[in-house]
């Protein structure tokens, strides 16, 4: 008998906590990825109050879609805990109390030197049908039901009995009805562009992949700093279409150039603090709008006190001149927010600290400062290096005040990469 | 015309990236306080993929059961920005170029010195019928749509956009229509105090509040760097809910005395940069561990050049005396992580820059670089003011890299402070 693979899922946690202001539904991050590794698309993901006829709703919903439903959480004791109920009502299976679930439960309270409360005994009812999944971890079995080809797993929602739980069924039941097929990603961050940009160059090359077999689908995401790109190809498990989505992948980064900073998710810092690793450099920095964010964020990663060597956070202009060695009437004639004085704080900050590379940062993050012809988010960086002219540029960034200064942040720190990779 | 209210409220968020393995829909929690604030009950919330026709089915589904669906997200000018589409189409609403969006999006561009890309004409699409939420802090604007009584807002997905916009909806149309009863809430922020000691101090007073009518919920949460508590009090629309809610926060805000540093919401680094402008004073630091930090953190305040004048980064030992003049021999002495240091990090940067408080931090921020006496999250901190002995702590902080930094920050800003306050 061949059995339909299961394609596509949906998850459905199930709890009124996870509707306030503090929490969220972590549990489907850890869901996304195995289901992503089995090559099974996951679709959508809910989150339902303890509500009999919303689960209701959103589990038929889901089971009208998808061929595999998980839901997560609502297994407890207590009369709001509804999943099993609602999911053996909607499927129309009978529920019965399963004898050796009543004693593992027992067991686990006698462990402990306690009598199992009467209300227990719900988490011993299984739908007909139903496999029974093991808890070692906690008193609420999982559950499973092969709902004619369709599958709905039932899980606790406390992570440590979930995970090894999900993970069994992944190397079981799920993996032998998905073998053959899963889900590969990719992603490409790009610095200095914004999205149109990227979307520009971008769209001619992915446009072409989505009607190939199988497509390889592309997203962009415009986030503070950096414009990513993510590539999934949904192939046979092969060397094959791994092979496709990488070289798709090198295509896109090819056509995107020296603006791509990373290929394996790691951050700018990250990706400067290697470069600078590697070409076993020193850096320092002066800093003005940017009050010392450039340099927090280079000493975010470990180990960075083998290339920073640390720096001037010069607010006031006397600083700049203290710490920089930046001449006052450099100040006085083209203004704090200018070239020449950029120039001059990553030079003498670099000569001062003796370091190899020296980056200066002025500008007006906001929300006052601005004038008609510096407007707020006016920025200006610097780079210097020993035995060459300093680069020098500058930008009109836009937001907030934290934007502003985030942004000058990873434009300073692109500056870096572009200048040790040479471009 | 009397018009329903609105009771109950379901979130769709929109965007192939949030079902991935790494990004939650944050901004549900952000919706589901103003919400509740307002009386409307949040009864469900899903993430679904950019897909025509998944997203039309989660829609759909939403407005068959709810007054109120917000959806986030997908309002961008590229191709896999459906919100707008989708929505237009199940409730069909024929779509329309607003000229006066067209142009706010070209006046954006154009204050950047760049022509507005033709994809971002998408963006000027409205749906006939929708009323336009206008967007300052990005190009996607926002839309309401009063759907035979029940309403569908759709708003941009970062949180920068999304939020102003909702409060000012939450504050006219949607806070109208609600059903005179909402939810007030305090909040009290303490620091230098762990979770436990709180909540001794804090238990027996909130205890008796949880059987009075309506009752006032207290919950304790620590996050890094400060313990908060939160009341909450389900009332009539009155003065003297707000009041009776006051009158209990100020109870335990005397109880806990000088280790409550924020009763309105207000950061460290804000209430840090109120006391030093009131006192008309100005503040430098000399970072070590902390690379920046806590001068990013003072900087990150708005006007905060009024009394911040800089600092140095001495990530190196040279630099700690060749920016604050801490003299070679007390390092060699003592070690660069010790108190004698932190006091000459303190003094000299006061001295050098000419502010009326210097501040020194050295410490091990891991994971490397611990030994048995001083192992990883040893920090000291020293403040330094003009014509007094400098204070200094040494603190064992618990957590990784970051959460070391982070609470050494903290601390320090507390230090000023409770310096600042006279405590």
């Amino acid at each position: 008998m061949s059995v339909r693979p299961l394609a596509t899922a949906e998850i459905v946690a199930v709890g009124t906590e996870l509707l306030g202001t503090t929490r969220l539904d972590t549990n489907s991050l850890f869901l996304a990825g195995r289901l992503g590794d089995l090559g099974i698309e996951l679709r959508a993901k809910s989150v339902v109050a303890d509500d009999r006829g919303r689960l209701r709703d959103v589990f038929l919903a889901a089971m009208s879609r998808s061929d595999l439903v998980v839901l997560t959480g609502g297994l407890g004791p207590t009369d709001d805990d509804l999943t099993r109920e609602v999911v053996a009502g909607a499927l129309e299976r009978p529920l019965s109390e399963d004898a050796a679930i009543v004693e593992h439960i027992r067991a686990r309270f006698e462990r402990r030197g306690l009598r199992m409360p009467d209300v227990n005994r719900r988490q011993a009812m299984v739908p007909a049908g139903a496999t029974v999944l093991d808890n070692p971890n906690g008193t609420a079995p999982g559950l499973l039901i092969d709902h004619g080809g369709q599958i709905v797993v039932l899980l606790p929602g406390p992570p440590r009995e979930l995970k090894p739980m999900f993970d069994r069924l992944c190397d079981g039941i799920l993996g032998d009805r998905t073998k053959g097929w899963r889900i590969y990603r990719q992603s490409i961050f790009v610095a200095g562009r914004g999205e149109s940009h990227v979307e520009e160059i971008a769209q001619p090359i992915y446009s072409r992949w989505t009607k190939e077999t199988p497509p390889i689908e592309t997203t962009i995401l415009a986030v503070p700093g950096q414009v990513e790109l993510h590539l999934t190809l949904r192939g046979t498990r092969s060397a094959e279409s791994e092979c496709r989505l990488v070289a798709a992948r090198d295509e896109l980064v090819a056509a995107l150039r020296n603006d791509v900073f990373s290929i394996d998710g790691r951050s700018m810092e990250e990706v400067v603090g290697s470069l600078l690793r590697e070409r076993r450099m020193t850096i320092s920095a002066a800093e003005s709008c940017t009050g010392g964010l450039f340099l927090t964020r280079l000493t975010d990663i470990a180990g960075s006190s083998d290339y920073v060597i640390g720096g001037a956070i010069a607010y006031s202009n006397s600083l700049k001149s203290a710490f920089a060695d930046v001449p006052s009437d450099l100040i006085d004639r083209y203004g704090a927010v200018s070239e020449p004085v950029a120039v001059a704080m990553a030079d003498g900050i670099r000569q001062r600290t003796g370091a190899s590379l020296g980056i200066g940062i002025t500008g007006v993050a906001g929300p006052g400062g601005g004038s008609p012809d510096k407007p707020v988010g006016t920025v200006v960086i610097a780079l210097s290096a020993d035995g060459q002219a300093a680069r020098v540029r500058t930008f009109s960034l836009i937001g907030g005040r934290q934007q502003v200064r985030f942004q000058a942040a990873q434009t300073a720190l692109d500056m870096v990469r572009r200048h040790l990779s040479g471009y």
